[in-house]
């Protein structure tokens, strides 16, 4: 069985994603960063490491998109994607008045997506950012001789395991975070493959609309395309984009061979197998 | 003089951008988020609204970008740009000693920045996240009986108000923000303007090639393209475009009028005066 990295700790959305595609079976290693998935996976450590990339309601995961940008050298390949439901659940002691509430611990983007009902339902909490959904659970389980109603932001599976209460949060928007997997191999091509890029332009007017050109060309559907900026230059941007079909495609790789001389710089992260609902670009 | 709405609280770099274009004799109006910020200068409670829209390290700031999709009927206009260079301080109690830190707090995003500094200076330190990093100093001040030693990241100006001590901290890329000026008024037109627009596109394949092709045909040069969630449906975007020229120069006239029939919704966000550097699109 695989040895898998993932960002942790335990009980986070990113360790459920990589449960649902490794299962019980693999070993399953923590890592405090973005950065550690990836040095794991490339140092051998680990078979596969799995880390967010993007978030419905919240756009590209950045440390993730910039660990690409940060490393462009670097052998990790993309090697799948988890598209996950997410569901927020306010947590808190038992014995505790909701209405008592007034201060809410979570990550930050946790905090973020739910930041409408808890002002509408608590208005006169706080919300209080803390480093992972866990660690505000931690932060929750600490003494407290303040008197101040205190509660959580996280999955129903923080409660569970701490013996804490927990109510769905409703969010009217759909909440779904989208996770890749990171290997050293290619994944083996299946029926309905996806290929993921990063290319940066050459300094000229029109620079972006010629590197699509060769989408159009070859009928290519782009399911993504998002800017990130270069960190070398301010201003300057790199872009990831989502196509659909395998590298090894024909009409791919005629793209491919057109992209690489009207960008500046092009990096085919991989090619795997496609899961969910996708956008159109 | 105007009444000028910022995000708050006082000494953040929002602050000093905002008296860098209004100057001292303005009244400055604290508000607690984003969307406060716009709603003060929808009601006209405040001339002018100031809100960070882009960082040279970390890319959008997405509670702006959101604030445009999510009311996209609201009359607020994009009246100008602030781009200012963002230096970082570590910032401590006189008689701390620099080897004894093991608690860093900052926003979220000035820990972000400065990340690899913090882990190569002080391995042992954790970074804790606060709501501003007014409100790390305000952690820095509280009294602490932990026995560890505990620093803020922030602008000078808040060490200096609090008699604390501060370090730069040196960040080898270029850290710069983009700050938009937010009003009902159409800024009066310069001589080299800028325009910012918002769009979704048609659900079809080659949609976002198709959308570029106007500003192609009207050689009008884009300096940066950013896309963001629609929030409506996973895995669909928003384009966030700035162009060079003035929205009532005839080319860019041409290019809109054609852009408005290519896409599913256009909204024209403001043409100003641009300031700085500016990518290529």
């Amino acid at each position: 069985m695989p040895t898998v990295a993932y960002l942790g700790p335990e009980k986070t959305n990113t360790y459920f994603a990589a449960l649902k595609r490794f299962g019980r079976k693999a070993t399953y290693v923590h890592a405090s960063t973005v950065e550690e998935v990836f040095r794991l996976v490339e140092r051998k450590k680990a078979d596969f490491g799995v880390v967010a990339i993007e978030n419905s309601l919240q756009g590209g995961i950045t440390h993730t998109l910039d660990r690409f940008i940060d490393f462009d050298e670097s052998p990790v390949k993309v090697y799948g994607e988890v598209d996950e439901s997410i569901q927020h659940f306010l947590i808190f002691k038992k014995g505790i008045k909701p209405e008592k509430i007034r201060m809410v611990f979570s990550h930050y983007s946790a905090l973020d997506q739910c930041r409408e009902w808890i002002h509408a339902n608590f208005p006169n909490a706080s919300t209080l950012p803390t480093n992972s959904t866990a660690s505000a659970i931690e932060e929750l389980l600490k003494r407290d001789k303040s008197g101040f109603g205190r509660a959580a932001v996280g999955r129903i599976e923080l409660a569970r395991s701490s013996g804490l209460k927990a109510v769905p949060i409703p969010i009217s928007q759909e909440n779904r975070t989208r996770f890749l997997i990171l290997s050293l191999k290619s994944a083996p091509k299946g029926d309905n493959s996806k290929t993921s890029l990063m290319f940066s332009l050459k300094d000229k007017p029109g620079a972006l609309y010629d590197s699509l050109r060769p989408f159009k060309q070859y009928k290519i559907n782009l399911s993504k395309i998002e800017s990130r900026p270069t960190k070398r230059k301010a201003w300057e941007y790199v872009f990831f984009v989502d196509l659909e079909g395998h590298e090894s495609d024909p009409q791919v790789k005629k793209a491919l061979r057109a992209l690489r001389r009207t960008t500046a710089s092009l990096r085919v992260l991989g090619s795997y197998p496609a899961e969910g609902a996708r956008g159109r670009g």
